[in-house]
């Protein structure tokens, strides 16, 4: 007996072989009843997709590979998942490459993705990657590579982040708003852009409320919870006025909170806290953790609908105009960030 | 100019090639100073290690795949990590894929790594998984498959499991010592095994002590916050005199946790909590959570140890003597849970 083919599918539902597919592919147009009636006549039929064979005549392997620093930070995590969730709805499938934040790891990454033929790369940055020839190499492949996140301009990639100086501003503006007027920030290596980014929005802030910057109430720290627990303690020693804690990111948060708490200092009533985040503990700490949200899953899905745009430019490309190929300014996307108001901020609550 | 091998670097810095091949894959044997030494030669002589070269020769990729339902389950992110951090000391790279506990996109992911040419398979199994189909695709193929946590014994395949059975006890006895006498377990679904194994792990615990065992103390939940919160309440209602609570997981306790705070019932004082899995949230909930850690990075070299043996046999086999294959019962490795106390659970603290 001939293979079953979506075509005989869509003859025995009399309906059309583009519906079977969508719904063969969780295509979120059709509806649960219908995909539900084309699966279960998809396996009576002992229909199965063959997609090395049309990986073999497409020149695609439907394959994305994904490399992050670590998926057990819940950002990065909650960025795979987005792309996951869109990716399978448009028949692709993620393989995922932990860096583990280090540059030696990274270069592995890259050639292994490579190496397995997958159609593209969505990328977060390693902290300590040394050079970026790996990712010139991907890009010379004519493999379409998007980064997100810790991103490099001068990679000329498309890329999404989330507007780190915003949100610093706005996490900042809140603890004002909120009757605190000794702000202090907890800051992160400032030669990553983003924690610098989120430094000079702390700081803004305070200067568009009319409060002063005090350099006493800046502390440099290392984005964990030792170094937040350490840099609170500083923090308090230098400043007996302090009433507040904006920290880069929510580790050094909970490790602030952790100090303040294991000295007797009421949150939010003595000190109010809000980090930078929104890591999956944050709700469950005690006093609960406000934060800014980075928006993972929108971030997900943007970076994958940007690697689907480089797919059909190179299509088009390959179907080839004579036009020389001018190398255009990628897309950028910047995504707004979220305030998370919970109860570590909350002073009239 | 010929290309850089690894024995131009042990020429240059007369030393054994066997030395350079381990210090350029960082096997621990190496000491950090000679690692160094070796990788700054190899540097300064321009060597790329050229794996696909050395794959087609081989016919290995150097790639493992690995197959989980989610990175986001703390227990899942510890066993890559795990396995990760020995596989790079071996000379491997990983490659990830999550089922999102979900039967179809686990058959997707074997496809998708098969696809790939992993040198092996190391899988946790998705909760509705309908078939086996898949795997056993899988070991036709004389793909090496392991397994870990969540098993199948039909698939006969070597294994690594944390003893759950002997963690719910410790759990239970734990609470007992602590002087708890009515003691809950909020237990999850029973058709998969090491649900049924940690209830029974509870109720032999208690008969052990000379306890009764009160059904009205076993709530049977759905492994989730939410789930933990719901059973907690049908729990207090039902029973005065629960003094405390054995939760099946971590966010199950979770839940508990926070429905007894918001209803002002003190812990450990009025009732004791302890969960199972040590989550990354466990240590920074007040109270602080007590649990069972299964040895997550354990786990994982484990399962790659038991990798590297199964492709050993497969190459024995390979340069094939004229036995008869006869498949032998798969090596099973039991870990031993780890009891880890924190506030919850110390009555007398």
């Amino acid at each position: 007996m001939a293979r079953t083919t979506i075509h005989d599918i869509a003859r025995e539902l009399n309906t059309s072989s583009s519906t079977v597919s969508k719904a063969l592919n969780d295509h979120p147009s059709i509806s649960a009843a219908t995909k539900e009636l084309i699966k279960a006549a998809a396996q009576n039929l002992n229909y199965r997709q063959n997609r090395l064979a049309s990986s073999l005549r497409s020149g695609r392997t439907n394959i994305i590979g994904i490399l992050i620093p670590s998926s057990e930070i819940g950002f990065f995590g909650g960025v795979v998942h987005g792309i996951e969730k869109i990716a399978r709805s448009n028949g692709y499938n993620i393989l995922l490459f932990q860096s583990s934040d280090t540059g030696e790891y990274e270069v592995e990454g890259v050639e292994t993705l490579l190496q397995t033929s997958v159609d593209g790369i969505i990328a977060s940055i390693a902290k300590d990657t040394p050079t970026l020839d790996h990712f010139f190499d991907v890009k010379k492949r004519k493999v379409p590579l998007i980064l997100f996140d810790r991103v490099k301009d001068e990679l000329n990639s498309p890329s999404v982040v989330v507007d780190d100086y915003k949100g610093a501003f706005m996490a900042t503006e809140h603890l004002i708003q909120q009757g605190y007027t000794n702000i202090a920030h907890i800051s992160g290596p400032q030669h990553i852009k983003i924690f610098n980014d989120r430094l000079c929005g702390y700081v803004d802030a305070l200067k568009m409320n009319n409060l002063p910057v005090n350099d006493d109430l800046i502390q440099y720290g290392r984005n964990s919870i030792e170094s937040g627990r350490f840099s609170a303690e500083r923090l308090l020693g230098r400043n007996k006025d302090m009433d507040a804690i904006f920290a880069v990111e929510d580790f050094t948060a909970l490790g602030a909170l952790q100090y303040l708490k294991q000295n007797g200092i009421k949150m939010p009533e003595k000190i109010g806290m809000i980090g930078f985040g929104n890591e999956s503990f944050s709700p469950y700490v005690t006093p609960s953790l406000s934060t800014i949200d980075q928006q993972p899953a929108r971030m997900g899905e943007e970076a994958f609908n940007l690697f689907l745009e480089a797919m059909a430019k190179k299509t088009a490309g390959n179907n080839g105009s004579a036009v020389e190929e001018v190398e255009e300014e990628p897309k950028k996307i910047v995504l707004e960030p979220v305030l998370i108001v919970r109860e570590s901020s909350v002073k009239n609550g």
